[in-house]
């Protein structure tokens, strides 16, 4: 709130760069959870993550994009990380799921984009990893694509997104980006009757429980009964699911990455990613008929790198026993939540497909109703 | 709150009844959820449900006990109805999960009992199962069987559940039964380290969203961060997981039993039990790894039966189609967190195995709070 | 092996045209099973189903293809099938799984093609169904996608694949095409080391098990040791995985596609493609690490289509229950047998990337060995 | 065929053992599959494994008993071994399934025995393992028993199994022990309409392959169109599924445990149980609807046991990359089919419940049928 305030008087005059002066639900002195954050409290915490953003903001129609998420700056094709996918409710176009869950592993960055440009997306992440050094002989890649429908506020049937975009926001993927809100997969997405986006948020262990940190990466686009940090700001504000009882649209999806630098198996990984649908919950989500709420989770832990060609029998793994997951569960429980609570407070007010409006949430009200 | 007051009064006096003068959540004014409950606010209010307890209170070490859900009081091997299970975390011997979610239905009651006992409930459910007229040719029966572990304020090893106290549980089952806390197979239960035990609740939907109950009855054994309807009681008590940084023992478990008379099939139905494990989110539940998560889902719509002996080639069903379920979804959702919250409420103060005392919940402290 | 002799001298004047000589394993009086084909013993046996395929065989390096199989001629979109996936090994890029799992219905026609295709083809369904009459609203397309590796015979690097490939094969559907071997997505496929590609075969219970029929078609891409009709082909001509006990490339997929008119429901439809897998089995194949093995299933029956917009609160469905579901269960074990070994009858040899031929199945060998 | 010969002809006079006379597969020249098999041709090849059974022929009804499998010599509970479940087909009591799969690893012995005692088999395996030495604190036991129904034969109702038989088969285990065909849980037992029971076989892989060593152990109880080595016996015989035309009962079940010395994590364990039920599948199994075949796979390998109580943060593991694991999918294959061809040859003709008799497959016939 501090240094804010001159950079948010400054943008007043300056509105399409008004995002600069929204502020994390955190900055705002709302403690979700009862772990410590990350230096960023975001997913770039995990060392060695990097994020990348394309947004796509053109005329009056496309409101869309892309993000970019890695689990580490090397050839990933080469060098695979341990994954696990879970499906909250699969109404969704999640690409690459079965491969991940055969295999336990993943091989490209993780892409988020609207639901129709998944394909180009996919054949964008091809592209990029055929044409890396080293994987001239590659004949075979499975690109990890999620998606949410940002067809409200986005001329979505248009399909504006090119492969270009995507290979750009992986290529511009940085390990301290955090932005957040309107950019990237989340440009025109919704979130409880509210402009969703992009949100992200961390956890770091004490040394007590392993030390491990968790962060996790968000694209809102789904409705229910909004709590922020337990608060029912969702009835507060009247803006709720079948709040007038009838059989309306709340469909929407929210697309979770969840990357750890402790060494969890595949198993413990897919059991990592349940607990960020736990985290969902908790934001007053419902998983209705229509949402494609998929978590996608890794680890980056170099000793559970799995190389594209192996010449050894075994590979040799230090891994986490069930024993000692619960923190990392519960790491992963509260950085969801908070970083769906990310995505709402740094969304910016949207105007777009066939001239619709789409509020931002009423920050101020919220932070008077949570004091009070 | 209002006649209460002199029961109450009344068992100040007669401690071993003071139960009695415990009240639910909603009783004291916390109203979980933007939907409707039915008229018990219980698993019963879907009609034909029935719920029956054998509590287990003997000497300084015997507390357990079982708890049993009917879906309906006829023959439910002859006329088996649709059910699904969703596993929330494994760590648990929740028996029969697998021919239920093969064939897709229910054909025994539903026991709930302590974690060594599950063979013991088994023997029971086929005992009376193979005695029931009509099923003297019956050969295979799948018992379903749940459980936690209540070791702590039981002696557990000695195993002091026996077949009749399952099938007592069975033939006392009534359609009225609310009864609550430490009962049935939540005698001996802790949950957010408070006494846990049964509890229940429902939802019934508006006309235009279909008209139909959903009711949950769960046994809480397990731990977490204790939010009671969005507030955070685990931190304001100080009580929670983790809370000094410790590996310490969080683990612990939740069966949780959906009923609805919604008219909907098995996938449907597994879709409705993902619901409440969103709601035992709610209620700060982690899902730890030593925790046995697990939930049970039936439809008791008479169009949905399922003839032992099927004498036609087809089976003709009226089933919600995916595009009506959402409400329901929201129902379980709600309806779940607010029986896990009124199994804390109804709870009492208890001593078990090697003297042990597990507090119950401090109502007023909380209820302080919650105003504030 | 009547009046296909003339045909056959006749092109061997015209080589380009040989497929045209192979003949069925039937035809040769290899009869798999102990149930009775349907008229063409192919998917289209299964009323209104329709196959297409684009086949692309350019210069010296282009061998692939598309195949399209279309559960009914009307809008897929509009009148969605109950369907199911089982994944059998998923080293593989299926688009569309997780939908068809939540929701248990097709929406599109389900696509072929190689690896790197998938994306494209997803593109080409997303077009071909935006731009039906009635589909302008339409904003979220579950593209079904499925794909095996031709990368050893076709330039897939290349990514020769266009939409209006796809789209072709899509229009070009016909309820009497069972074209095998050689062309759409298995014209440049291996099986066994021989050349593979598209087979198709069905079954037709007689009307005391319920007189439904059952059709399958798949593209072969696997190895394994290949048995025929339970003889042991593999074995006798030296060709099999590991026979040389090296860790060579043994890796491939199959794609598994069953029709039916039997009313099932996802449940069943997912039991049944199980099934599948098991008639996969029986021709040798291992599921080898690398493979990617998929079964799309659904029912073509009327009663059971779903409607883009329900104008109703219930669905009416007369389903075959699971007494009754077993003859269908083995009906799919034959067919996809007697498919895998159809595709392998009915290729050819050929010769493409990199100069590289793969044999066809040496067919009179194979006879005399199975004859003694 | 050698040392037999005297062996049954002194049998002959004494049929109580006329088993001793009976032959494997693999003895009558029957050589199913390409891999070697190990010294014993059975589970216990896969060294420490050990077999025990209980055998219960009483009077004229009862004809069933149990088998269990041990993977080590040691205390199970304290060294837990990696696991993993696949559900063929889930018309089935197999308990402790969904710990396994959570937790990716068994804590006892597996029990087989027969439908309706599984409770009385859980009941016994927690008897014996609270009872071990240094497991006087463990309060929570994932008893794993499978089952099969031998109610034709056996009084199955009566439920004569007693807990101490189980836990003598577990006490008499040996590393020896290769008995098949009517003992143990396979004493009661039907497959192919002729008598099923026990069966074992194992492969080894030569060192270019891993040097591996997997071993099955089957109770088979099921139909379908029996094939021997491929050869079409249960045709040839007139025996089969549906053979006439009717509805008649084909269900059955088949009990699958695979074990193996290579270091696999649960979730390779998960892909080489489901290479088992392809195996099942080759036999002309069909995984009817009323089939419970399951598949319990774990590895023996030192450096992935689990202990109870872990001191350390992590655990060091040696395991299999998915790149090496087929050879060891295609042993459990091969030793899938031959330990179910042996349960065939090795079970006798059995009269029991109800004077009903079961006769053994005609050997010399289809030994005739297979040389022809």
């Amino acid at each position: 709130m501090k240094n804010n305030f001159f950079i948010c008087l400054t943008f007043i005059l300056f509105p399409m760069f008004s995002a600069l002066c929204q502020e994390r639900a955190r900055d705002l002195g709302i403690e979700i959870g009862v772990m410590t954050p990350g230096t960023l409290n975001a997913i770039n915490d995990v060392a060695g993550v990097k994020v990348g953003h394309t947004t796509l903001i053109k005329g009056d129609s496309v409101r869309t994009g892309t993000t970019a998420i890695l689990p580490h700056s090397g050839n990933i094709f080469q060098e695979k990380v341990p994954a696990a996918v879970f499906v909250g409710n699969g109404f969704g176009k999640l690409a690459g799921s079965t491969q991940i869950s055969e295999l336990g592993l993943l091989e490209t960055p993780v892409i988020l984009t609207n639901t129709l440009s998944v394909p180009t997306a996919m054949n964008a992440v091809i592209d990029y990893t055929l044409s890396l050094e080293s994987n001239e002989d590659v004949r075979s890649v499975n690109a990890v694509v999620g998606e949410t429908n940002d067809g409200y506020l986005n001329d979505i049937r248009g399909r504006h997104l090119k492969e270009a975009d995507v290979i750009a926001a992986i290529e511009n993927a940085s390990e301290n980006n955090i932005s957040e809100g309107n950019v990237g997969a989340g440009t025109g997405t919704i979130a409880f009757s509210y402009k969703g986006g992009i949100g992200t948020s961390s956890r770091k262990l004490p040394e007590s429980l392993g030390g491990y940190t968790v962060g996790v990466l968000v694209q809102t686009n789904f409705g229910g009964v909004l709590q922020i940090d337990g608060m029912q700001v969702g009835e507060e504000l009247g803006k709720f699911s079948f709040s007038r009882q009838l059989l309306n649209d709340v469909d929407g999806s929210c697309m979770i990455v969840v990357a750890t630098d402790a060494p969890l198996d595949h198993r413990n990984l897919e059991r990592l990613a349940k607990r960020a649908f736990m985290g969902l919950a908790k934001t007053g989500g419902i998983a209705s008929n229509g949402s494609g709420d998929y978590v996608i989770a890794f680890s980056t832990a170099e000793n559970m790198r799995i190389p594209y060609r192996i010449e050894t029998n075994t590979l040799t793994q230090e891994v986490v026993p069930n024993d000692r997951v619960t923190p990392i569960f519960m790491a992963a429980i509260e950085a969801t939540e908070e970083a769906i609570i990310n995505s709402l407070f740094m969304a910016e007010t949207m105007t777009g497909f066939e001239g619709r409006t789409v509020e931002k949430l009423p920050v101020e009200k919220v932070m008077e109703f949570i004091r009070n």
